[in-house]
């Protein structure tokens, strides 16, 4: 009966999720106003990318749905939402992909496998107040999340916690920030310098900069940077846009690193041993179990004093992290290290799932590509896992897409073809390239792969 | 059989957050770290005040526990937890009472006689995505805590909600700093003042300079303000810290308001008729229904081109607010609704429940002080409550508690009979006065109010 209901109450909630997409209406005229403020900063030249949904279809019959696309504003009546995202009129060729962000939908079926293990009930009277334990630096971190996280760490081997001091974070992009946060003189008479090797993740400018600190700046590509003055460099590794392995590259003493280490698990890259050991790594749930919802990263940190400033950062910023989504992220991050733990041959762990898909979704989309000569793919050399002993090349969470030949701006081109994107420009990178999520639903990747090799210049 | 397992394992719960509460160790130098860091920011005279228990017990036998006070560090090891706080060593006496922060745990026992009605189960596989509501101008906002909010701004009559956008936050901090960034010119040659009448909340300073935004600035006292610039008031009603309900009264013509209505609720104040009906009004469920630890606020703002800019705000923040909160919060604030429109008399509202208590609380607190001739409390003109029909003064969340003759520093005085409050200086006001939580657990409050009037000078 219990069981019953559970299927009802599902049931009913696609449902109803699907009749209020089936009116879905997406205003672009948002991310126009975005880009018009920045355009007034002299030094930003970026946009955030979180309007729009990962597959939007939308209809030639001219009845109910409409699409309008101007430059002024680009309007889409969507018949199909990314809740449930099966429904592809007229064969497809119609529908407008969003590859755009990294929403990263892909292991939704993997979870409702789970059932029961991976459910939380929560009491109204539960996490009622702000602290979670007056004992630790960061204060209002879950002792479950603690224990989750470092019994995964052990499990796959990418990341030493032994004797770090953990920080919790509004996922890692509050962290990120807490980071720079502790890591800049307050009493220094010039902000410091932040830069990462190009292409960088395209939020990391707008981030370091968007309230005009005096406390950091953005000075762009690692690779470029040759002032004597101190500076933060991020690490992104596996790179976020190009998927490849990464090093510090400026190399200075004056020099501060800050690894993000959001892909560096085993359905994304090999493992290898030992265990990253560096002074600040930044993890979140989003990339790693998918649960990007739910709003939680997690910061490793070596220095005490560090931790403590970072944690000072996000009490100032949100009095703490929400405690619903901790105790959540927890018990998801102990049904991936339990599924790891089982031997059970039927009952396959999240890795070797979420590396399955992603292997097949690297083999489609390099299939695709080979089948035209308008577009290339980064190679990866193959290494082995220290987790899986599998031997492979990174699969990464995006593909960083060249247009070959002629074609100098790949986003604009992929979007006359109703394919979005991230552009190259965004990364630092020349506007050849384009970042493309591979962590979409499965119906939308299909759709995709099947449309990029019928595209002609 | 499920009632049972559900009691059974709430009792384990309890159980083990009383173990692990039993060894508690609170560190002080955290603090004094951040006050040192702060120092050195010639305009920053503020602390953060987020370490420490609520009610931290210490024996006086000298085996296990001890407590240390002195100038460079205080350590106390805790026999009682804020979590299990009904044991009271030796009477009472030797307890540390803190009551400097506003954790609001007053309101567990209402919770704790809900049951089922307020609690929430959530998959594995649920919200997953980023998104929520693509169609909103708040595209992270659940569609369930919009229906919520707007049906209890109706039950209250506290806020106008037709016609608004709603912007959801990681509590209402992150909405006060997103306001900031929407109202503040991101092209001016200086940055925006932003002034609230003293005594103002202590952490408006902190959130407004923690970064040296070149957007903004604190510009104090707002009843010092006399520049001919751009200005942003804040507008607390009822008032942190002295519960007073309060107007602008700066009144330029270059003044922009944003009112924080965090306590503009029927069992701290009467509600007046009609419902506010201010540009930008910041709520927060922290201190309505007393969810702290879910980090949920909400602004109800009536342009929206600044609802929007506050969202792209919280997206380069944090990319979004956790949604398993947003999903507890509407569930949390409909069971509030329910409880006003239900006639049985047997089922207490909650806002009877609340009420209630605060009236007695100050009731309570008002007897201790009259006992003694060392402290004074503001009084509060009665009104009519348009919601409860009761008339009535403030009962507010703090008590803004003088120390009469010559007492100079009030917070220095009670810390000696370890009773630990926020001193007048981090409102912007005298020394002489503290903020008094009036939101802790009963037992707390009890030898709170027990002692207070055996203090002696």
């Amino acid at each position: 009966m219990a069981d019953f209901m559970f299927v009802l109450k599902n049931f009913l909630v696609v449902s109803l999720a699907m009749n209020m997409c089936l009116i879905w209406k997406i205003n672009y005229d948002d991310e126009e106003t975005l880009s018009s403020k920045w355009s007034s900063w002299g030094n930003l030249q970026q946009k955030f990318h979180f309007h729009g949904s990962c597959f939007n279809g939308e209809k030639n019959n001219g009845r109910v749905e409409e699409a309008q696309v101007s430059s002024k504003k680009t309007e889409i009546l969507a018949t199909t939402s990314y809740v449930a995202s099966t429904v592809v009129p007229d064969g497809g060729e119609s529908v407008v992909i969003n590859l755009d962000h990294g929403d990263p939908t892909m292991y939704e079926n993997f979870w409702k496998q789970k059932g029961e293990e991976t459910t939380v009930v929560t009491s109204g009277w539960q996490h009622i107040s702000y602290f979670s334990d007056v004992k630790n630096v960061c204060w209002f971190l879950e002792p479950e999340l603690v224990t989750a996280v470092t019994r995964l760490h052990k499990v796959v081997g990418n990341a030493a916690t032994e004797g770090r001091h953990m920080v919790v974070g509004t996922g890692s992009s509050q962290l990120y920030q807490a980071a720079l946060f502790a890591l800049s003189p307050h009493n220094a008479s010039t902000p410091m310098n932040v830069v990462s090797a190009a292409p960088f993740y395209s939020s990391y400018p707008l981030m370091t900069d968007y309230l005009k600190s005096g406390l950091h700046k953005w000075a762009g590509d690692a690779h470029k940077f040759n002032k004597e003055e101190p500076y933060i460099e991020l690490i992104t590794s596996p790179n976020n846009p190009d998927g490849s392995s990464r090093q510090d590259v400026v190399k200075g003493h004056k020099g501060i690193l800050i690894h993000d280490l959001a892909y560096y698990w085993p359905q994304y890259t090999p493992i290898l041993s030992p265990p990253p050991d560096y002074d600040i790594m930044l993890f979140t749930v989003s990339k790693s179990t998918g649960h990007a919802g739910s709003r939680i990263g997690w910061a490793l940190v070596k220095d005490r004093e560090v931790a403590k400033k970072m944690t000072t950062f996000i009490e100032i910023n949100t009095i703490g992290v929400s405690k619903d989504s901790q105790i959540r992220a927890a018990k998801i991050l102990q049904a991936v290290s339990n599924s790891c733990d089982n031997d059970d041959d039927d009952d396959e762990s999240f890795f070797d799932y979420s590396y399955n898909l992603m292997e097949k979704r690297w083999k489609k989309i390099r299939e695709a590509v080979d089948k035209t000569r308008l577009f290339s793919l980064p190679d990866f050399s193959p290494e082995t896992c220290s987790f899986s002993g599998r031997t492979f090349g990174q699969l990464p969470a995006f593909a960083w897409l060249k247009c070959e030949g002629e074609v100098d701006d790949c986003e604009s081109f992929l979007r006359k073809n109703k394919i979005y994107t991230r552009g190259g420009k965004h990364f630092g990178a020349s506007m050849k390239y384009v970042r493309i999520s591979m962590l979409c639903r499965d119906s939308e990747f299909e759709v995709f792969t099947e449309r990029l090799p019928t595209i002609i210049s």
